[in-house]
């Protein structure tokens, strides 16, 4: 199998962390997402969508989407366990993992995309007003993160899970965003740092 | 437990499909989103998002987020299958899912939120020009669909699934956010029609 990877993009670098995380080696097939090369024959014609990452298995079949790449693996390297436990563990995750996502990354990435200079290309036609209204909205989820945070260690519970995965690739992405966690949410700044020294983290 | 619903909603409704599909009964308390009541005390005290459904638990644990409120009941009740079978099975079932929700109902529902008059209180501030780009952005979705559809009874394989529920649903919210199916999808109108005559689309 191969994975067609996205460098410093947030997606790709998910799955990067997911299998750092899990011990286990894929051959990487980079992508220069900055020259446009996604959009590519070698992308398009694997993902339709033009998105990375892909995951290309031996017989030629695709899978597309980060976390149905992780669960992928995840099925097939169950530990350590990164899904969650039992109905209620499992339910935690999926749903702490799609806050992280729905709330957090999408709201940074439509700030970024609408507003950076850089993404011009990218994102036709940006509209600057849709992604200032975003920048609030990432920091009010920040703010209701911070107060479960105080509670328990990670994101979904008391073991580190997919959704930390997600949650941290988000907050580093507020910094190309150019949006600031407030100094006073400290439970944020607590976490963001014990998932960041992780040696998965420079996946 | 019981389900704090919201009616005629997406995401309410994806619940109760995948619950009539699985066969299960949940006690339903009603909340009316016409009036914002899920702005109200009732579910801001049980999910700060402020979102609907939400499961509450005997023991007062609270689920949120329509996939993992469906994943909790698809581990208390694993038959019939509706999240896929083994790593590959369960890797598409995602990846459809995710495609379905992500490129066809988030971009339906920005059209809709963005510039519907009944929205005006939901959606502040409403942007009329980001709801515009989200129209083409769904019925391009939909030529990739039905290029797949040619190939498969469901979205994600040959089995129904929740990948099909969410479309389901995102194609019935076309309606309201007024786009139409192309005429020549017709592998999305056969499905389409086929998935929306089962008893438990009328959930």
């Amino acid at each position: 199998m191969k994975l067609y990877d996205g460098g410093k993009a947030p997606n790709p670098r998910r799955v990067r962390v997911f299998l750092a995380e899990k011990g286990v080696e894929v051959p990487l097939v980079p992508v220069d997402m900055g020259a446009l090369e996604h959009k590519g024959e070698a992308v398009s014609s694997r993902n339709p969508l033009q998105r990375l990452p892909v995951l290309e298995l031996d017989d030629g079949t695709i899978i597309t989407e980060s976390i149905a790449i992780c669960r992928y693996f995840d099925e097939l390297h169950p530990e350590p366990n990164l899904f969650g436990k039992g109905a209620l563990g499992k339910a935690m995750v999926e749903m702490w993992q799609r806050r992280m996502e729905l709330n957090l990354m999408m709201t940074v990435a439509n700030a970024f995309r609408h507003i950076h200079p850089a993404m011009k290309e990218w994102e036709v036609p940006q509209i600057a007003e849709w992604g200032e209204v975003n920048k609030p909205r990432a920091i009010e989820f920040l703010r209701i993160l911070d107060g479960e945070l105080a509670k328990r260690e990670f994101v979904a519970g008391d073991d580190y899970s997919v959704a930390d995965i997600t949650g941290m690739i988000a907050v580093d992405f507020m910094k190309p965003a150019r949006i600031q966690v407030p100094e006073d949410l400290v439970n944020v700044r607590r976490w963001h740092q014990a998932v960041s020294a992780r040696p998965s983290a420079q996946a």
